[in-house]
């Protein structure tokens, strides 16, 4: 009987888990500090309350509870021995035959960690809710305030970063408030929001083709959305930020620029990127500790073209089903595989009827594109479900015009002119 | 033209707002510190992850934002002149013809605000979602507890009150451990999950007729509850509780004990009853202040049999839409009416296919007092979209025994052994 220990359970670790499940000759003992799997794809919907958290998170006991050969821990992974291929959970050790680390990736703000306070990402649930409620309060902030110079500054938000997560971001942003919600406020004239994309580079969706970066652009600004190119984004505070030489009053920055591996793997002296992957051999183990494995956003692999792959689900979770393909072959005594990236290809949603899709030499936009998104998105969902749920509430969402969850919960963060409130408030009126 | 303040957009608030809108000599000012009307009937199936925050809880923009003649205000009233009928919100004065109080009712500690800590209850989205983090966290770490003794403690709850909220908690505890999850557990046996119910007095549910609270008894005792009556609760700590002179050891309490007036009234001078409700004369008017209402839990309404009515939905209701008839009325010259509670009947439901109901002289119990409460729950919620995502979640749960939101979001308060952790913590992986 050999075990595995996996670290992490976003597509790369589930995937292997699922593939190794049922096993007679293999244990498997996923951790993860959540309880659950999480679908970042489709993360800025609920961040854009037109999902509920639950639709695109999965419980890992729901989906692995009753395998026998799966043990699910609740908990944080303090380190990795390599040499041991051990790991330290909770002042306990638990060594492993086989150790798969899949810590996945966070924001970073190129060294400016105090900017996160006021321009949150969007990698987990806390965030897509803090994103929520940031946006609904800045428009009910609006609605109240008379000085229309404040006004102007609640009805301004910025998002940083021009990859898919900003578009989408600023998109929805933009049909939130101009299309969905602008006749449910009396004072504040949501015609009037204005939303900024800043992006550093020289055309948004960089790893897109520039055909289908110009129509982004285009159709963003159809929306209403103003598009910064070679554009820095600097001086991030409470009550706006300097674009290049130029600053711009908002109460509402959002994060959707660089990215950074695990911190997991800073306490590890192994070979690794600037941004912090670690380098690994083409069956993704690290060079010298063959039973080691990085996977998903936390690992470099070079691909045949000379390029690491980029952080994206499909890549991990090809990398999940490989690895276990792997293994399953070396415990038979056969000699393990090299990986191979099959790249099926790459999409965007900019809006309603709105996307862009390559894959292979096929490039194309507008409503089939977006159909497209949609399908592809929903077949992926992990559960019966869900699938179901997210269908229903697109089709609602779709021929009504509404969003599903537009609630503000827990205390902003500017909680009434920023007395001391607590977070949570219990048992008050 | 006339002007409504009304403060709270719970049912009364709600209901009397909706009643008046349209109307061409009134205009309502809504303000509220939530944006989000709550059906609290329902709360409690957040806390037990079968139903998600946005299925019960609808924004007060999307049922009265275009209302020509409603204003909406996400705000807090710091204080209330009666002489002017005058409310002060965030530092400016608003003069009202008109003023309808409704803020409601929370939970009291009896004198023991440092328990809250250690047991919340169940009046708001936010502490439903703790409750279900708590109860969530709690299997987790007994999963993962090695000591049998610590791990007991982790699987015992208690649940202090016995009405409806405390009687809905306890059954539906005791499934979602026992019947839906222990399945999903390989170390903790969630078949030895324990539950108290905690009431102080000789029996649970006591609006309702004595053969209905023993029926109650008898069906979470088959659930493996175990009821202490007559018993009081102290001693509350992190590690458990006093029953009456006995110590139980549990890392779990949830309160569902005692009920006071929302803390605005603290500010009026005022006749009050103990739990501060504020009396209130036939019309719901505070005496000598003609134009200034008390409406659902917060008022203090003296019925024909000589009881102050209970702070219940439908009585709610009922007093809001009295209210727009009367101010309707006035309006036209005619004399006000006097409020009377048309008692429909009350139900409370203990598990899947088990509850209570009692309407007029009829009492019943089992299936179709389950199949009543469903129906009467769905036809009461606020909209078309929440009614039928609830249908559907009820259908899947019922025909699966599955849990639809087994999410745990945010930090635990007992975040991984009390280390220093923010609540929502950002950007790491």
């Amino acid at each position: 009987m050999k075990t595995v220990g996996i670290i992490g359970g976003g597509f790369a670790g589930l995937s292997l888990a699922r593939k190794l499940a049922n096993h007679k000759d293999i244990n498997v003992t996923l951790i993860d500090r959540r309880n659950h799997h999480l679908f970042q794809p489709l993360l800025y919907q609920v961040a854009m309350a037109g999902l509920n958290p639950s639709e695109i998170a999965e419980p890992f006991r729901k989906i692995l509870g009753r395998k026998k050969n799966i043990e699910i821990l609740m908990s944080e992974v303090t380190s990795v021995n390599l040499k041991e291929t051990s790991i330290q959970i909770e002042n306990k050790k638990r060594v492993f035959d086989y150790l798969a680390i899949a810590c996945g990736s966070h924001h970073s703000y190129f060294g400016n960690n105090d900017w996160e306070k006021w321009a949150p990402g969007l990698k987990t649930l806390e965030q897509a809710t803090e994103i929520r409620r940031r946006i609904l309060f800045s428009l009910e902030e609006a609605e109240k305030e008379e000085d229309p110079v404040v006004q102007k500054k609640w009805l301004t938000f910025v998002i940083v970063g021009g990859g898919p997560t900003g578009v989408e971001l600023a998109g929805s942003i933009s049909e939130m408030t101009r299309t969905t919600l602008f006749k449910d406020y009396k004072h504040a004239n949501l015609k009037n929001t204005k939303i900024h994309i800043v992006e550093a580079g020289e055309r948004l969706l960089k790893a897109f083709p520039p055909s289908l970066s110009h129509k982004t652009t285009r159709d963003l600004e159809t929306l209403g959305v103003e598009v910064h190119l070679k554009t820095q984004a600097s001086h991030l505070g409470a009550e706006g930020l300097k674009l290049n030489d130029q600053w711009v009053d908002t109460k509402t920055i959002l994060w959707a620029a660089g990215v950074k591996a695990s911190s997991l793997g800073d306490c590890l002296d192994v070979e690794k990127l600037k941004d912090g992957r670690i380098i690994v051999k083409s069956d993704l183990s690290i060079p010298n500790y063959p039973n080691t494995f990085v996977l998903g956003d936390q690992a470099a692999f070079l691909s045949e073209n000379g390029d690491y792959l980029p952080g994206l689900a499909p890549v991990a979770l090809q990398q999940g089903e490989f690895l276990a393909k792997n293994l399953k072959k070396e415990l038979k005594g056969n000699k393990r595989d090299s990986f191979r990236y099959f790249d099926k290809g790459i999409m965007a949603t900019i809006g309603r009827s709105k996307a862009v899709v390559k894959t292979g030499s096929l490039e194309f936009s507008g409503f089939f594109a977006w159909l497209a998104w949609a399908f592809i998105h929903i077949a992926y969902l992990v559960h019966w479900k869900n699938r179901f749920f997210v269908l229903l509430q697109w089709c609602w969402s779709y021929f009504r015009f509404g969003k599903g969850a537009r609630l503000i919960v827990n205390k902003s963060w500017r909680s009434y002119g920023d007395k001391n409130k607590e977070e949570v408030e219990i048992g008050s009126s």
